[in-house]
């Protein structure tokens, strides 16, 4: 397997077990804010960690609105996204196994951080509200992530804004749907949930990768037109 | 349309449905402090997507300011402003339409945080509290603005301090006026609010205008005298 | 009067009108996390608008440690330090003025956020306490000031850890004596309060100074040997 | 003694200082998001401050996992370790003495911070769950630290992710264990609460080093290979 995957499997896997546990384990004390700061940092300290092996997507809607744009070969889709959402079940699992060890159980029913609507929704937010929240979030996030990682871009700070972004998408979007985002982060939770988890998975593949694929094609309308390459001769 | 304008509206709309969204959606959970977080990370994630494009004012006052200061053309004044102001009201829209949809009714007598002051203010702040609050903090945003992005800055560190003076100024303004700083967020959620928010919409337009034309000044009178071009012969 | 000094006041009045401000104003609503995060990123945005000016000291132990530390001249002494007094002073009424504004009513009594100890402590310390957070917290402030400017350090970056190294010091701190860390900040308050914050404000001179002398020298002790020049012949 | 062991001293004082300091001081005022940052600032206030004398470890798992990765010289293992273990006493010892200070008791019964299992553990989580989450968050320290001090990665921003992941293991393991990942934070508060904080040291010096090789090897195994150097003839 390539490394780069491997690096994938294991930032979903942090982005999983870092956001997602400080939900199931700590929300009672960090409230959304310290949730939402948790999001933001695991993609913000992935961004450094593995930036420089597989571009640090760690989100499948990531990967696919990466290619939409042509930053990204479309040869990868396949391993990243499989790598992903590998990574977000073992985190998915690694966190059951805690907050259920030894002493102290954990009740399912509660959601192990998985997303959802209506009944669902921590605010009560309707199907509707959910999707359209989804969408506008993940085209932010596409558009943050192309916009500091543009060539003119100054070199070394995307990790900064990217993992800020996530950070405020999760703000806004906590009451609505738990914010996913990211189906391999909705994947891995949903699995060890079952039942309505998985009932409303649909959602939270369905919406941020339209909302990347929206917010890919927006970016590259208002970039700059790439300046043609001189006439190199011997190019 | 110009490119730098369509980023404008962009980035203008992240900022009111990112910050205002914060605030309608989720202040009971995260608070004053989570909406001030909200707020500073909309104007720092932004100002690293489309600062190469536009300069990533969302915010006519920020646009008034830099012009007053020499910093950017005037003739982008018109464009930036209709754009900043288009931006929030969309954005406006887009928060009202998820607060209000499906199964989740938003009143909004609750205001879709839009700025007020006296009856209006969260802490019962008065009008001369709410003006000189609105000029001094307005006048400290341009001040940082100008002073990050002056030629002696280092390169690429600017929408740090920038997006994070956002944070502190709404930390110190919420209980006053709700923190405007910028007309553009105030006339969106205006404009769906209307009644006592379109009546004290003046100064939230006319005040952060005066304060940054104020930061503006100030900055000019203490940054270094600009070296004179040598005597180039033939410029 | 020469530039770099007028950076100073306006520095310590945004220090001060944003640290205090945000304590005076908002603390029941963001509570000492809120509050040590608006000081700190007083410090972090003023390090980036007027570092390259004066170098943003803002804190006249700031100063008498970097001259002790042999990194600033001796001669600016009065000049900054008298500055940065009337840059706080100016910040405490402006935010006494709006505190107590046409229709909203602040009772000194509470403190405008003064510094203070034993029975003005927030949670009840004495005096030894307070003076050895004092010196402690202080001595971290110039260490962390002095490693991050030191030649060896990235270029760009000190402004971040100087800046966020004070909310660090104010978490630890506020329970204590509300953090002073620098004689400017307590001043100014204090010159509103009166009666008690007069009578301790020496310790929030003393102790600064001393705890900022004590981190100079540490930090001179563990940096490394200055490389002597080579021995250019004409210099 | 060398420089760089009383750098890593007086960074692991600092650590222990600001972080468990607000929490023995300041964790009702702020929680667990409030010291989950103070924790992550220490270290990343620290990273700049002392980066470049010591490489700022302050942690012996870190350094030990940098050896294993073959990125530190093992020479220093045992100054390293003992300077850190050192600065974390002295820094439990004045936090102490502040809190027991003059007019203010503190009760050692409520564990001046120290890390704990089963009835001492702050969310009530048992021995297996508290191995699992300190092996799996320090090796997730190690792999942020690695990544971000590769040759690869782009140069000054280390300290910013590698602080922040601080704050992000904190997030997740104060419900747990309150968080070691660190034997020298976890010794110097031990030997002052004595009794159980005593009995429990060992799982917070085993697990810590036992995750910090997992994390190295780990990284080792995704790392590019390194390129070999060009056959330098005289090397």
């Amino acid at each position: 397997m390539q490394k780069k995957y491997v690096a994938e499997a294991i930032g979903t896997f942090v982005l999983v077990f870092g956001g997602c546990g400080t939900a199931v384990l700590d929300a009672k004390n960090v409230g959304v804010l310290g949730v939402s700061i948790a999001f933001g940092l695991t993609l913000l300290t992935m961004a450094y960690a593995i930036g420089p092996i597989s571009g640090c997507h760690i989100n499948p809607a990531v990967t696919v609105g990466l290619i939409v744009a042509g930053r990204h070969d479309k040869k990868d889709l396949t391993g990243y996204v499989v790598a992903q959402i590998l990574g977000g079940i073992v985190a998915a699992g690694v966190l059951y196994a805690i907050a259920n060890g030894h002493d102290f159980g954990y009740d399912l029913k509660e959601g192990l951080a998985a997303n959802g609507y209506g009944d669902h929704s921590p605010g009560g937010y309707g199907l509707l509200a959910g999707l359209l929240a989804e969408i506008v979030l993940t085209a932010l996030l596409l558009f943050v992530v192309l916009g500091t990682t543009d060539k003119r871009a100054a070199v070394g700070f995307a990790g900064l804004p990217i993992g800020l972004a996530l950070t405020l998408i999760h703000l806004v979007g906590i009451p609505i749907t738990n914010t996913s985002v990211n189906p391999a982060r909705s994947i891995g939770p949903a699995l060890f949930v079952r039942g309505w988890a998985l009932e409303q998975l649909w959602l939270f593949i369905v919406a941020p990768i339209v909302g990347a694929i929206f917010g890919a094609l927006t970016y590259r309308a208002i970039e700059e037109a790439q300046p043609k390459p001189k006439a190199a001769p011997a190019e």
